[in-house]
């Protein structure tokens, strides 16, 4: 059988998305063929040359007409956040598997309505998943696995964090990642929630309750005059940058652990630096996406004079998803997990099954920044997250 | 002219203390004779041990009458923090430079009543200093001086954290820093109180508020029989621990910047990783107590293809108090800051001027503490930290 | 216009050839469009199979009638160094352009016929490059722009080593990489070829004296039964290992400078673990092939206090090859080498240039190799490298 | 019983000696009291002002006179290497422990007269110790022990360099180091010593044929007006380099196992980077002097997706020397190896066992150098060293 994929937008995550579909029939075994059948977009200059430059066969510019026809049978919906709850729940309501770009929704009530609509789904078969693809780095996967295996024994804390920089220097310009309109929150919803998701993944305890602050460190910046790249010109004006560029919070995992959360785009010098380290009473595992190869193990049962943070390639034919690739010592980037994360989807479809993260663990992930500002707005106080 | 010194306790803190009063004179040319005239105990042989294990010329029992000697002129404070406040107020008050092994007290009423005596004495030419040495580890004082310079521009949020995983192991003893009478706190009394003194020093700004939480991860453990070493054996029962194993916090700096706080005994595999980093607008400055011996630095204004964190080993003639050591590349360790504490003390006296960190600073921290812990009381809702 | 492309070969180097095939028209701008037109290997099941698994067009058995047909521009061959002389000869004068993986050839010889058979070749405007893809990894690639701008001055000494540890486990059996007939030789003409080749790209200096020991450690190996994957099922039998495990030598720049070179593959526990550094007067230069993102720098020209290695990330816009992938802080990986390639040869044949590595520097190469054997041979005499 | 000790010699290594004498015994618990005697050197008034600043009781300006004194029992020699034999052997014969720093002497000849001299004392009772400090770091103990118990296996192929780059700067004076007739040889003799003794220590095997080349990349520096520091202040003239700057070599360990040897003083920004590689056919073993807390160990018998090297913190109390100094995780440095060295001494005076190095053992370092010199004359072919 073959599925046909939509691909409704074509924005830095459309460029990423492209590469998954493109690579992973060619270098995984798939039980079904994959074709990149449309892209979407409004502007129908910029949508062609996409579809061209992406490898898409077809360019069209309403969503709507496109999610009706019968040829399609995947939508992989990459526009910004705003826009995620109308098409998704359109194109599940049309009997389409969505794959959604994180996060989820702007809202927790938009994230609510998109969960019921994929369990509605769900009953006749239709699959949805969540983008957080940072699951699938091997790494990230296998750092899962050893927690369920017991490896590290008991999680007792966690610190977390996602620093990135490219808001350091005042004149980047009032992009729509900086307008709560567009974008719901700032570092909060776009980074703060991969560190969430991938606690709440790697420890398999979803954050009961959370004290958080947020903050607007440079709160002007020019406004956008041509869209260029990642963020775009700026003009002589400025105006208010309306999210946080900063939020420190602290979660309480349902087993009990604390977790120190930050997300921040003004750590000078960090790029795109997520890092996780989980701390048992067995053991410790860290992982930091700017070497994303690499997995630390700390192993507690090991012979005293011998413990210490082992660091393991994660390069390995045994370890998840790398047989397809390359021998070991051979290195994988950022967009393999977009590769790993069709291959599950594809897999699920196939199995009838359902790939994860599912729509409810993307709501989850929305409910605990939606207490992460409660918090904030309440002089950072515990508040509990929103139950399931 | 000589300084006759008295140290007050002699356990671990002893130990690091004795080895600064020997090295100094000897590594580094100071401008008054130092002699280690006394050590004083209450256990008659342990003290005597110490003395002649340690290389001092006398031990006493009774502080006291060390105190009102005529021939002591330096009081070197290592006893647990429940006495601190009594001896040192006696000894300032006695005429003695006092140098205060941190925290400065238990509460901040104690330290309040020591910064007051302090200020007294200084107008009589007496010095009080606190025994916050990771100050004087070579790279830290680099990082306190490169932020002065003006080297990453304007502080805008700060990462800091000490983390150790002593205590996971739930066998571990109820030793005297378990338990709140003796302690006044757990992890953060301990090392958060470096963390906040390190954040306000490198950055020449006070926390003025904070919200934190504070946890007990294994509230019961056996109790000590025979003391040994750092803990000591266990018996058969078990008591409550009565302190925090864990503090997490955020805190507002004078300036405004916020800055994410973790003090742990529970972070697996972690040894004294006490790490700092500072984010400016014009660059960053990372530092890792498990590595010293480097300084990292990234500087914003290199040309763009070149930026990244520049580690910068810390043994050049041209960095802090290192010309009097070895040749570059040769590395320091943890008690070369005891050294160069004693190195800062001694010359301060013969200056007649204030060595840092004075007991106002001691207590600030001791303040940043307490709002913490009242802050944790309150579900974590900010609380300023009372003013000095 | 349409470059219609052959590939020969389909082992491990065809799967990494055809990623390069397949992204570089999808992720950069490229003056020529690219068609992955057929893919020829002995086994006809075999080949048709990784034709529909990697994208190509057509399969095919016979390369001869491949490079005779019309619709061929370009020739790719990935076979085994044994063939390459052969092929890549009647390749090029049938006027087809042709990559051909590393090392050029098994022998000096024949490298020399296909240097001249290139350089024949050139004159019609058919070009040759040899894939020596490490040259494109942008830190690489930076890491020479940097020398050539004079950033470390003269080049006094290079420490180059390439370390992997596949054969230190006795039971890998004897595949054609450990038989002298099919690999021409071992270590040091697999990995050490890179390492000769990245000297000489990034200092622009070739090696003119060389003396060096090759080693096998183990002599004995089961011989191969099946051939899976990178290597193959053992048989009962042994047979003798015929190439070397282990190549050490010094060479000697042109321009003066010593150089160490390392190339092993019992090095316990280092994968792919190519590194070089180079040091100057005014600064270095450093590169790990296991953290193939970074590049270290050392600026002796920084004031004194500040100097330290620097890790740039080298994952900026600014930085060669990147712009066209993802933002900064997103790793690159193995694979993406092999892209770069495609972009510079489909851009060198556009534009009527020669793209690097010519067949002439493949040739150097094999004549810096030949050299360290006839030095092995004569107790590790120092021993000139054939004149170009 | 006391130990009076009588030091030959005060620049940089009397320093460090200084310290270990002073530190051993209050850090230790030691067999024997130490008494810091005599310090001895030619000018009167540097020796005298020595004695005061590191603690020696008394000055002294002949060594014979001091060697014939009944109140002396040890002698610790530190001056350059071209006085070495004729005090030593003075010392040992009149009945003096010796403490020798490396190199033991500036020729083979020397060095066993040396040797014969140390093991007419041994019959004696008299102890001779080489001062390779650097054994005494308590990673590199725990890492030969660990090679002892065979944690890696067997020795397959060993990479031991130490790179410096003090000589960079061609304004760096003619020093003595950089004479021949005083230092013997340069970067070979001083710090390949280092690496020729550790990789000998490390492995239990001595090595039997070297193939090497030596280098003096700067070959006319300034000459040294007055001597300050570790060099002196440059005069207008220029003198030639009579040293080597830079030493390559491969040994054979007498196990049969191969060895890549680097020695430089150009190595652009390493200031002091010893670093040694121990791959056996079961795990691999390396350290780096300038993080020299840590020891990086790979299991090959660990589970396959575990694997990697574990960065052992040596700083437990189960570590080499770690238990008479500080808690887990507080780092040692440069100077506790002088420490260790005392105190191995005083063990074995005390004992009656013989410490290592021995001066048979520091014989065996200077014929592997001498055979290095060979060889580099002999075009880098092979050559034996001599036979014990």
């Amino acid at each position: 059988m073959t599925l046909r994929v939509a691909m409704i937008g074509y924005g830095f995550m459309g460029a990423a998305h492209s590469v998954g579909w493109r690579q992973a029939p060619r270098v995984f075994d798939l039980p079904e063929q994959v074709e990149t059948a449309v892209v979407v977009g409004r502007n129908r200059a910029a949508v062609e040359e996409a579809a061209q430059h992406w490898g898409w066969a077809e360019a069209a510019t309403d969503w709507r007409e496109v999610i009706a026809r019968d040829d399609i049978d995947v939508v992989d919906l990459v526009t910004p956040g705003d826009s995620h709850a109308e098409i998704a729940i359109a194109a599940l309501d049309a009997g389409k598997h969505v794959l959604c770009e994180k996060p989820l929704a702007n809202s927790v009530e938009q994230a609510e309505a998109m969960a019921t609509a994929a369990e509605r789904a769900r009953s006749r078969g239709v699959r949805a998943m969540v983008g957080f693809t940072y699951r699938r780095v091997p790494a990230v996967t296998l750092l899962r696995d050893l927690i369920a295996e017991g490896r590290i024994g008991r999680v007792q804390q966690v610190r977390a964090a996602y620093r990135q920089d490219w808001l350091v220097d005042p004149s980047v310009p009032l992009g729509w990642r900086l307008q709560k309109e567009h974008a719901g929150s700032g570092a909060l919803g776009d980074i703060g929630a991969h560190i969430v998701d991938m606690t709440q993944f790697v420890t398999g305890q979803p954050v009961r309750a959370v004290s958080g602050s947020i903050e607007t460190v440079v709160t002007e910046r020019p406004t956008v005059g041509e869209r260029i790249g990642f963020t775009g010109t700026a003009t002589g004006d400025t105006g208010p940058v309306t999210v946080d560029d900063l939020a420190i919070f602290t979660g309480r995992l349902d087993g009990g652990a604390l977790v120190s959360f930050e997300a921040t785009r003004f750590a000078t010098g960090r790029k795109n630096a997520l890092t996780i380290e989980v701390s048992g009473d067995r053991g410790a595992l860290a992982f930091d996406l700017e070497r994303l190869n690499e997995l630390r193990f700390y192993d507690r049962t090991a012979p005293g004079p011998l413990q210490g943070f082992t660091t393991i390639l994660v390069t390995e034919a045994e370890h998840p998803y790398v047989a397809a690739w390359w021998p070991a010592g051979h290195m994988l980037g950022y967009e393999h997990g977009f590769t790993h994360q069709v291959v599950d989807l594809v897999r699920a479809i196939h199995d009838g099954t359902d790939p994860h993260p599912t729509f409810a663990e993307g709501l989850s992930v929305q409910r605990v920044l939606a207490a992460v500002e409660a918090s904030a707005a309440d002089r950072s106080a515990w508040t509990e997250v929103a139950a399931p």
